[in-house]
């Protein structure tokens, strides 16, 4: 029997999805059939404006709807310091955290050479033209709003740490053509033990940073 | 931080498809931003066509994209046995094992009082007029082409056997009014240990099951 081509079209694109396999998209199509067309229309609209109603902010490349985004356009916020993440999704992590008060840049992504992503395709350029550049141009005056503190958040990856030394080696580079101020610090999230882990169950690696990352109490 | 208006509408339109919690539809929302415009039309598309561009079958109540379905107007099929099972994803199940050659019947679900389904949600009826008026009808001078045998083919879940056992009982209040030939058989499909199935794990319901549906070798 052939699958209707409405199905099977539907079912091929949930498959495109990360860590939907032909099961899941089957199981996902057929459950849409019993919804009701105004729901599917919505959910088609929803899809085809993700990205028309959306732009990448122009200081910080994160996702918003508006350029630049409430969190760069915020005075609120502590923009001295940067907390520099892969992924737009990372902000949602720290913002539900509700402890950070700086402000983001998104590099969307990390050094990969197996996928072919080297420095260039990152907003690195970008984050480097900001910290020494932007915040200085703009408050030329006022040294003490220049950024700070460069936080590297990327992921604990092999791709996630070979992009936080590239960047920390690029921002070392251009802290010579810093003029004002200090040298900017530039930090690495803590590593250990997560919340409610079991240490049992914890890698070597993990212990070992743990270690090394102690604190006295 | 409020998450962008586009991007949070599209996670919530995530969010309510089965077996989706909130990261993952965070995950798929953010992964979207991503690929290419034309492929989020596309996949727009896809999803709003779904239920316009295909129907029920008549006769089978199939979802396809004519009527009557490809496999009810196939005269390959043996008209004669109909599989009957919860949804249209199940016949996909059948089809790929290619050993059944009867056609189906889709129930739409099954009887579950707990959620408000009782037997006139489900195409039930419509299994009975198909067995005791439709193949008699249209082919009343061909006794040999009757419905001959009607396989229970519902979950092995509470709801699928209770569904079972009233098709069952149904069809032998029904089977009274059939005119031509002898008594329909209603079969149950077989139970027993899977495929592949490590005995060990095995519960004592499906072991019970597996010794009273022994077969000699």
């Amino acid at each position: 029997m052939k699958i209707a081509r409405p199905i099977a079209s539907l079912i091929e694109s949930f498959q495109k999805l990360p860590g939907v396999g032909p099961k899941s998209a089957q199981r996902l199509t057929y459950y849409l059939l019993h919804i009701p067309q105004i729901q599917l229309d919505e959910f088609a609209d929803n899809l085809s404006n993700l990205k028309k109603d959306t732009k990448l902010c122009s200081v910080c490349k994160n996702v918003a709807e508006t350029d630049p985004c409430p969190i760069c356009s915020d005075p609120a916020r502590d923009h001295s310091v940067i907390l520099v993440v892969e992924q737009p999704l990372d902000i949602l992590a720290f913002e539900k955290t509700g402890n950070f008060r700086g402000v983001y840049h998104v590099l969307h992504g990390a050094i990969s050479p197996l996928e072919n992503i080297g420095p260039d395709e990152l907003f690195i350029d970008d984050l480097l033209k900001r910290v020494i550049f932007d915040t200085g141009s703009k408050r030329a005056h006022d040294p003490v709003s220049l950024v700070k503190e460069i936080i590297i958040a990327t992921n604990p990856t092999m791709e996630g740490n070979a992009t936080a030394m590239f960047i920390d080696k690029q921002l070392k580079i251009a802290d010579g053509e810093i003029k004002h101020g200090s040298a900017v610090k530039i930090t690495r999230l803590g590593m250990g033990i997560p919340t409610g882990a079991d240490l049992e169950y914890a890698d070597e690696t993990t212990l070992t940073q743990a270690l090394e990352g102690r604190r006295e109490l």
